[in-house]
This record gives structure tokens, C-alpha cells and sequence, in this order.
């Protein structure tokens, strides 16, 4: 124990009792008394001061240490310094009845939201899921500097969350996981948001129904925007769900395929000659000479053909240099091509793609169907409707009922954009279909290579596979017969010395085939009636766009 | 009835009983008897060769009308203009225990052989299957004109058959279906092979041991020619198995990782920038300005990664202008890339690598058994060894197994191409694996976005797996820090102008993720131990090599 302090006012109290002397001696005046009064009192409020200062100071040193120090903060780079046997929860599998158990997740910070200085509301995003996290500051566990910290995490940052999975008192609508949310324990941030986002998730991820109103006050972001910060628009559900349908497209097309005994190829982009016309083929400098980036892989499908494969099918990048700037062309894009050797009639091809789409649909509806409800929240869409076989109609007959509406056309004219979306129209209130096919085209309006139709050669065995009144399939009984094969090229201008490997496939003899190319971004566009091919290619290429 | 012809011999015969008178009423002398005796055996020697030439007449009036000729011929080209229900037949179905069965086969002419002229042998072939065809002229269905215009049809000619299954005396060694053969009852050709074929089948199909004897007398179809010709040098069965493993690795990259969650993306390659180092990539003309071929999705996987993807795949062709011209150098490949965020350590992605590479060489010798035996009897190779739970080594563990063989190497020295040769035969020699990852690169070998090693800053967390001692993949940990990035590009003298898209990637926040790049073609190269990446390209390209 510290002797007590001496209270210098008592002493000068006790002192009065005495006779108090000045230096020389003398007893003091009253006006020195009443002087020394007052410099007791000011010594007694300096006291008081630095006894509240210290106080403070203890109070504030104790804020320091901080009780919840380790349960929050910026992690270092990782550089994978250790690895521990941590689980990492995946959100879609949290819910109500799991309520009490603890788990750590890692998820982006969606949005965040602090109420008063001891509580903040989250909401954490893996994919396409949404989870609301809380953390309330309390006595023991999380302090306020913690709730603090937590306040100050921007948006887009990813952290580590440890957390106890509660049954919220309400539904939580704002997330796709409603029936639980996490009470925070701990949080560290992996990565922080270095800078200013340029737009907000929820500003892009709003439903196109809230611009609707006439005083809707909500920020619409454009689609060169979006583009132009394509890594931050692409972490919306709505595209997280497009390019994970684009990616079932791709696998339904195998899988189909596969099972029907096709082999996967892959085919040249670098090609010699610019082989099916020259003006719209991208030029190369390939060392000291020049080379194209191939349109398409019609040629060497058909060279494997040729090559005894029998059925073959690719997923390429397909290149155009032209210069369209629609809602539906691209200068790159994937191809889905097949191509298939038959024994007696180019329907034998048509037939299994075909049944190949009507796979895709069906599957797309029945494994994927959150993909496509996060979609339409965004962008509503009438649902895709199509039949279990699919109707063909003639060439001749889509004349027909074109003509029927009132349209001018001669009977082996092309069919325009518009024209097609007219008969895309018809054949939906007719056949209450959005998916058909349009068999025998006229054989002027085809690649040279195409067949003719064997009774009247102003049509050719080709067809034409449409979605929502757009053609997403162009496909044919192509030549196998080299000198016929050479007769039309020549008929078409084309230059015979630069598809010579191609012609030559075919003097060793050649089953006779048909196939056809399906462009990937237009199905997913044109299944989710999305309007633009840009939203359904994960970073586009156009005359104009060559970022990011 | 018509009246019996009088024969003229007995009517003389007959005279002779009478007396027989000249002209003059004399009867006749000895001499003029003689004579006429004579006169009579002339006119029975004319009848008798008149009577044969009628007979012989007859018979080739007979052969003309050819009673098989609705047998065979050659069919129009096939423009569509029938669908019957006929059912061709695989042959891989046909075994000896159909004897008796009546088939109809599409196929190529393997081979043909007569045998006088009243029999002739086939080989038929469909894919990697071959069967053998006979045809016997007989009295009633089979004429020999039908078999004349069997040994015409030239190899490689693409036929219709309708047979009998029949049980071979012996096993038909030289065909792939050995305990049945076709008993031919028509033949027509679908497709005629119109010129000289450059190689036959036969020779481009020898195992190389029969090139090892001295006085090998066979003729070697040697690499250049057989890529000049490539659509005929596809159609060996060796080939055709070398393809149908190509789309089988494929197959199952795509199958493993999908099972594991991974979502397929399509990257561009076209970009506006020479992103990775600007010499050895391809320069494009892009309307008014310029563009280049990516060299790897490299920066756009990673950007999926940013864009919360969590897990991506893509197959898609990978250009380098590279002036290589080794076995192992191609200017476009086929690269199977995958990124994975992961939580802790990239070893969680080494291991996903790890699991799918032994998935793939587990699952191509249990389902694609066949193809690899077709491969093996041309190119004899000894089976690729692996380990269920890959080999992991150190690059340092490497270096010193390299010193202790006596090659002098400094600690962060990079390896060439001789050393990886010789560390894989080492490593084969002490661990019995033909596969084995090299794990912790030093860091200034590896490429600007490699992330360091935590505790010693010269090594990095960068690997590459290797089959039979050549490097198939590499990969690493990648830098997700958009500072630390800008630092170390400049390091490598990157122009962050030319990078501007990838960094602000991070800038926004990313995960932790690593990843690695496949060359499909080399895989198959090493699996089969062919020794020259062109055997496994469909239709190669090198800086000396654009066509067919």
C-alpha cells in the first residue's frame, strides 16, 4: 500500500488554524491568505483534470488491447504460408435447420450496412447465392473497433467469415438463402477493393421491371458500361447464371453427341488461302508470308469426313471480319459444328440434330432450371416453347405463308431479318412453337458446296435451325463428288487453287455427309430472349470492341 | 414341232444303195464317188463348226444379258434421293456366331485380290475395323462380269455390300473381325476413288518392326508425306484410334472437372494487345488497326477468377509464333487450361491437377483399350506408368538428383530440355513413374504473374507435371494483389499500358487461385510415346507447315 497522497488544499486549510508566516517570517496578510485560497483551488482543479486524464487514458488503453483483436483484420497476401484443414462452407448449403452450428464461409461482401456504431448488417455473395451476415458489438467478444471495422469494409472485398448459423425472425427476401443468416464471430478481408467500383452490384443486377416506371429513380447501367468493366458486370447472378447456361449448352451438345458416337475435333484456325471468300477473313502475318484465321471448320470437317470419321463434332472460336455492328454479330464467336456421314438421305442428319436441340432444351429446363429463374428475375422472358419433334417446314411452304401475311416474295428468293422474324411470328401462332426448321433453300441463295435437291436443282438439300425467329443453324448435304464439287465452285468464282487440299479430300473418295454450325452466344441469347449477342459472350468482339 | 432336219451324210448314204447317175445319165465312176465322198465329210466338218459358233453365239448372247447385272454397278451420286429402311450393319457386330445372317455394309475397298477369274477377295474397312469380303462367280447369281467389275473397283473406294455372314475355315488373321467372313451378293460403289492413291493403306499402316530387319523390302511413308496427304494418312486404323484418344483426353478433362464443379468459358483470341511479351505472337489485321492472337487464356481465365467464376475450364486453340521447328513445337495447339480460387495453399489446386491427370490415364487404358492396341501394333511403345497418388518433387529434390547423376547446375538455374530428359529417366529408374510433378520453381524462370514462395522469395509456388520426362504442364500459383502485380510486371519489364484490363481485374478484388495449361497434343504424343506432336494434330502447323 502507497502512503496517502497529502492533500495540499487540506494542508493549507490546516494551516490557517496556525499562524502563517511569509518568508521573512511575518504573519501573512488577508490578502495574501485570500491569494493562497486561490491558488489551493487551482491546484485542486489541475488534480481533478490529470486524475480524469488518467482515467481516460486508462479507459482509452484498455480500448487498445481490444478484446476482439484477433477475431478481425486484414489477412496478408496469401502466398499459401500454411495450409490447415479448414472447411469452407459453400452458402447453398446453409440453412434454417442447420441454426447454431458454426461455420466459415469465404464470400464477397455484397453490401454492407451499419446501423448506430454496434451493429452492421452484410450481405455476403458466393456465385449466385446471397447470405445476411450480423454482427452485433457486445462485452466480451466483439467489440466496437471490431463493428467498426467491419463498417469500413468496401463492398466487393472478399473475406473469411466464422459464424453461427441463426434462423432469422423473418424471411430474409433480399438473399437467396432466406431461411438462416450468419451471426458474425469473426472476419478477416483476402482482398480488399483498392478503388472506387463503377457501379454498384445492385445497380446492376436490378430487374428490368424497376425502370418501368415512369418515376423510377434507379441508376440503369448501360451495356457499353458493362462491357467496358466487364470483370465486375460478369459478377452478377445474372451473368454468373448466363455463362454457367452457355457452359450447359456446350455440355448438352456433347453429351448428345458423344452417345451418338461422335469424336471430338479440332481443326486448323491458321489456314493457307482465304478459302470461302476472301472479304470477310481476318489476314495474319505468319512469318515472312501471310495467312486467314479460319471462318469456320466447314472444310476440315469435311476433310475428316473424308478421313473416314464418320461423325465428328468441334467447339471452336469462329472468326468474321465483317463489319456488322447488330445485336447479333460478332467478328468471334463459338461455333458448335458437326458434321456426319450418312447412307441414304441427308435427313438422316437432320434427324439427329434435331433430336440433339430438343435434348439441349429439355435438359436446359429440367438440370438448370435456378440458372434460368435468376436470369428471367433480371430480364423477364416468355419461356421458350418448342416440341417433342420439331416442325419442319419447306422453304417453299415459309414462302407461302409469308406471302399469306402479305409479304412480295418470289419463290427462290433470300429470306431477309425481317422477313424471318415475320415467319418466326407466323409459325408461333400456328404451331405454337419458337423452334422449327426450314428445309430446301434454294440452291443460289447456299455455299457452293451445298447439294442441289435431287428432283428440282433450283433448291438444294440445306436447312436452316431457328430460335424465337433467328437462325442459329445453317446446315446442308454438302458435294462429295470432286468433279461436281469443282463445277460449282468454279460457278461461285471460287478460285480452285485455293481450296485444293479440300477438293483433293474428296478424289479418294468421300462418303456422302451433311452437318451443320450452330453459333453458341445466339442459342443462349435467343433461349433467354436476352436481345443482344453481347450479353451472352463472356468478353465480345465486334468492329468496335477489342477490350477489355 | 419343227420338221426334223434331213442330214445330208445319210442321204448320200442312201444314194449309195441306188445307182448313182452324172450329170449325163452315166453312172458315176470310182473317182467321182471318192470325190463326193469327200464333198460330204467338208460340209459336216462346216456344219459342225457352224453348228458350235451358233452354240457359242448363244452362250455369249447368254453372258451379255448377264444375270447378276442387278447386282452391282455403280450408283449415282447420292443427292438425297431415297430414304429406305435399310439397316446398315457396324461391322464391329458381326461375328462368326451370325453365320447365316444376310447384312448390308458400307465400306471402304481396304483391298482387293483376284483369284482367276471367278473369285476375288476384300478387306472392307469401316474406322479401325476391318473384315474380309469374297466373291464366287457361279452358274445362277454371281456372274463373272460381276466379278470382273469386283477386281476393278480401285482401294479406297467407298462400296454398299449385301452379304451372308459365313464362318471362315481358318481365322482371318489379317482383319480385325476374325471369326467371320462376308459372302458378297451384291456390290455397288458409292464413292470411286479417281486417281492414283500416293500411298496405299497397307503401307501406311506397317508396324515399324518390320522396318527393323536388314533386308526389309517394305516401303517406309515417311512423315512429310503423310501430312501432304493427310486426309488419306488419317484413315489408318492407327490414325483413326491416335484421334479417337485425342477426343477420349478431352473427354475426360472435361468429365473430371465438371464433376467438380468447374463452369467451361470461351475466352477470345482476338485481343488488342501483345499481352505476354510481344515476339512470338501472331499479328492481325483488325479493319482499320491491329490485333494479335492470344498465346494462352492465361490473363482471361484469371479474369473469370475475379469475376467470381471460382472454377473455370476452356479447350480452345493456343497460338505461338514461335520459329520452332523441334518434334515438340507446334504454332497452334490445343490447350486444355484450367484456374481454380482456392482457400488456403495452391497445393489444393495441385492436387485437383494431380487427381484429374491419374482420372485421364486410368480411364483411357480402361475404356479406350482397343484404340491404344491399334496404336500399339504400328508404333510398338511400352505402357505409360503412373502412380495413384502422383509423384511430388521439389525442384530443389530435382536438382539434386541431377548433380548426383553429375550434371552441374547452380540452385536456381532453369532446366533444358536434355536435363528434363534425363531427370524423368532418373526418376522413372527410382520411383517406377512415368509421371511426376516438379513442384516450387525458382522464381525468375517463370513468367511476370507467378506469385514467390512465402519463405524464400527466389523459389515461387509455380510446378509442371511431366510424361516421360517432357513437361505437359505448367502452372502456378498467380499474383491476386494489383500492386504487388504492377510491381513485378515492371520487374519484367511489362508494359502495364498493354496489361491495363488484367490489373484492374484485381484492382476490384480477387481471390487467391493458381491454375495450369495442357497441350492436348502433347499428352497423346507422350501417352503413346509417338515422337512427334504432328501424329497427333489433325492437320499440324508449324512455321513451315500451313497446309492442307
Amino acid at each position: 500500500m502507497s502512503e496517502p497522497t497529502k492533500d495540499p488544499v487540506e494542508e493549507i486549510t490546516q494551516k490557517t488554524e496556525e499562524v502563517i508566516l511569509d518568508e521573512e517570517g511575518k504573519p501573512l496578510s488577508k490578502k495574501a491568505l485570500k491569494k493562497l485560497q486561490k491558488e489551493k483551488e487551482k491546484a485542486e482543479r489541475k488534480a481533478a483534470t490529470a486524475a480524469k486524464l488518467a482515467e481516460e487514458k486508462a479507459a482509452r488503453d484498455a480500448a487498445n488491447v481490444d478484446f476482439s483483436q484477433d477475431r478481425y483484420g486484414k489477412l496478408p497476401m496469401n502466398q499459401s504460408q500454411a495450409r490447415t484443414d479448414t472447411k469452407y462452407e459453400d452458402i447453398t448449403h446453409i440453412n434454417g435447420g442447420r441454426a447454431g452450428e458454426s461455420v466459415v464461409i469465404r464470400a464477397r461482401v455484397h453490401t454492407s450496412r451499419a446501423t448506430g456504431n454496434k451493429m452492421c448488417f452484410f450481405v455476403f455473395r458466393q456465385g449466385v447465392s446471397t447470405i445476411q451476415g450480423i454482427i452485433t458489438a457486445d462485452e466480451k467478444t466483439i467489440s466496437k473497433p471490431m463493428v467498426k471495422f467491419c463498417v469500413g469494409i468496401p463492398s466487393e472485398s472478399i473475406v473469411v467469415v466464422h459464424a453461427t448459423i441463426s434462423k432469422p425472425v423473418d424471411e430474409v427476401k433480399s438473399c437467396t438463402i432466406s431461411d438462416a443468416e450468419l451471426a458474425i464471430d469473426k472476419i478477416y478481408v483476402v482482398s480488399e477493393v483498392k478503388e472506387r467500383i463503377v457501379f454498384s452490384l445492385e445497380d446492376a443486377s436490378r430487374p428490368e421491371t424497376d425502370f418501368e416506371q415512369e418515376d423510377s429513380q434507379f441508376v440503369r447501367v448501360n451495356l457499353d458500361t458493362r462491357l467496358n468493366n466487364r470483370v465486375l458486370d460478369l459478377r452478377t447472378t445474372t451473368n454468373n447464371a448466363i455463362f454457367r447456361l452457355q457452359s450447359a449448352v456446350c455440355l448438352l451438345f456433347r453429351e448428345f453427341l458423344i452417345e451418338k458416337k461422335f469424336t471430338e475435333i479440332h481443326t486448323p484456325k491458321l489456314i493457307a488461302t482465304a478459302s470461302e471468300g476472301g472479304s470477310n477473313v481476318f489476314r495474319v502475318s505468319y512469318f515472312k508470308q501471310s495467312a486467314y484465321l479460319a471462318q469456320s471448320p466447314q472444310l476440315y470437317k469435311q476433310m475428316c469426313i473424308a478421313a473416314d470419321f464418320g461423325r465428328v463434332f468441334e467447339i471452336a472460336p469462329v472468326f468474321r471480319a465483317e463489319d456488322s455492328n447488330t445485336h447479333r454479330h460478332m467478328t468471334e464467336f463459338v461455333g458448335l459444328d458437326m458434321e456426319m456421314a450418312f447412307n441414304e438421305h441427308y435427313h438422316e442428319v437432320v434427324d439427329v440434330l434435331d433430336e440433339m436441340f430438343v435434348y439441349i432444351f429439355t435438359n436446359l429446363k429440367k438440370r438448370y432450371s435456378v440458372e434460368i429463374e435468376a436470369v428471367k428475375r433480371q430480364y423477364p422472358f416468355e419461356d421458350f416453347e418448342f416440341l417433342p419433334k420439331t416442325l419442319r417446314l419447306k422453304y417453299s411452304e415459309g414462302i407461302q405463308m409469308l406471302r399469306d401475311a402479305g409479304v412480295e416474295l418470289g419463290d427462290y428468293d433470300d429470306l431477309s431479318t425481317t422477313n424471318e422474324k415475320l415467319l418466326g411470328k407466323l409459325v408461333k401462332e400456328k404451331y405454337h412453337t419458337d423452334f422449327y426448321i426450314l428445309d430446301k433453300f434454294p440452291l443460289a441463295v447456299r455455299p457452293f458446296y451445298t447439294m442441289p435437291d435431287a428432283e428440282n436443282p433450283q433448291y438444294s438439300n440445306s436447312y436452316d435451325f431457328f430460335m424465337r425467329g433467328e437462325e442459329i443453324m445453317s446446315g446442308a448435304q454438302r458435294i462429295h463428288d470432286p468433279d461436281f464439287l469443282v463445277e460449282r465452285a468454279k460457278e461461285h468464282g471460287v478460285d480452285i487453287s485455293t481450296i485444293q487440299p479440300y477438293i483433293d479430300a474428296f478424289k479418294i473418295g468421300a462418303p456422302p455427309h451433311a452437318g451443320g454450325g450452330v453459333g453458341l452466344e445466339r442459342v443462349v441469347m435467343l433461349y433467354l430472349a436476352l436481345g443482344n449477342i453481347r450479353r451472352t459472350s463472356l468478353f465480345p468482339r465486334d468492329p468496335k470492341r477489342l477490350e477489355p
